[in-house]
């Protein structure tokens, strides 16, 4: 049985591509949400992964005595090891093309992490109305994740990246999370896809669990106190 | 024909990666050097890629009417095209370490890419040395890259990474040139690999390629005012 590690639901937006592929494409596994006391090497959360992985971070896979770190390893394993659930795109051209947007992620959009940590339990338009005002580094990321979204909606009719359910979708539903945490302006395409995203069975487990924690990390909450 | 668009040979290390593959496979392609005059709007650089491709940047291939971006997909795509060439290791659970080092670069190691910016045909031993003594960033960087070609040389035999030359080795390579510009201090066994990877003949033909250039950049040298 295939063993996935995942940091708190709520916050962990690298795991959430894989939890929400996982249970999206109904890929049966055993979790293990490790709670994310601290990043510090005392930590529960650390000293348990390092015992697991040579990164200590989650997302981690263990599939027999194969172990798997960063989410984009873990996807193209998953890809390979269940290949009748096709989760690339089919036709090679959109294959690369899905990775093509994956890989920018895994790597890019760096302004819009960093002022938009995903908290998925929150609800913050007011913060989001002032980093869209005053960060140019985010409008720009957003802009792109639109030209993403309508480019691969308008080339393959929707009503996913590409058609069908597919990694990318899992991989860019975490940002879907902070659009609607942050209330970032969307064209109407693109906040449609947003919500269509959120009602996928996959996500909607995630964003149930995530709001099942209350568990309110400080670190990770740049805009607030408590919980609301 | 495949056509493979890269920046400046002596400083486009995500060029390199793919550079390097193609040319340590021998996969047939056609290469165009874009330079990169700069990277605002109005650039030549960003212009003549904007042609080509959504994000405008480097590495690019374009294979028929099929464009790929990023050099983890590229790779990937790479991969899936010439299947007889075992561009990733053959065995799966290799083949997902392989990809898990690959995709932790394609992510990481933050401190050591802004501190060590890859010049090939710079020698920088005593700015290497400052970096060394002032950058817990950079040690940090060095210590898991080291960590990684440890357990893989160990685990696999060498020579490469995972025993025959892949995609993992063409990924690292860029950081065997930092190490070798900068002379950040390696134990033996890692130190023997960077010498490796440097005689590999698809690697020093980017070199040779790179110390042709002659073309100083000074947004691409932040300890020079000149070539040597």
């Amino acid at each position: 049985m295939i063993k996935f590690y995942t940091g708190n639901k709520n916050y962990s937006s690298w795991s959430m591509r894989v939890g929400v592929l996982l249970a999206q494409a109904q890929i049966a596994h055993e979790e293990t949400v490790l709670r994310m006391d601290g990043f510090g090497p005392d930590s529960n959360f650390k000293r348990q992964l390092r015992a697991l992985s040579p990164t200590g971070k989650v997302p981690l896979l263990v599939d027999g005595d194969t172990t798997v770190w960063e989410s984009l390893a873990i996807v193209e394993y998953l890809a390979e090891r269940f290949p009748e659930k096709h989760l690339w795109p089919q036709e090679r051209a959109a294959r690369a093309r899905a990775r093509s947007v994956v890989a920018e992620l895994h790597a890019g959009f760096g302004a819009l992490r960093q002022h938009c940590s995903m908290s998925i339990e929150a609800h913050l338009p007011e913060v989001g109305a002032l980093i869209w005002r005053d960060q140019a580094g985010v409008r720009a990321d957003v802009a792109r994740v639109v030209e993403i979204f309508s480019e691969l909606l308008g080339r393959h009719g929707g009503p996913m990246l590409f058609g069908d359910f597919s990694i990318a979708d899992a991989y860019y539903a975490p940002m879907c999370m902070r659009f609607a945490t942050y209330e970032l302006p969307l064209p109407p395409q693109a906040q449609a896809y947003v919500e269509r995203v959120r009602q996928l069975p996959g996500v909607k487990a995630w964003v149930d669990a995530a709001r099942a924690e209350n568990d309110f990390l400080a670190f990770e909450e740049p805009y607030r106190l408590r919980s609301a």
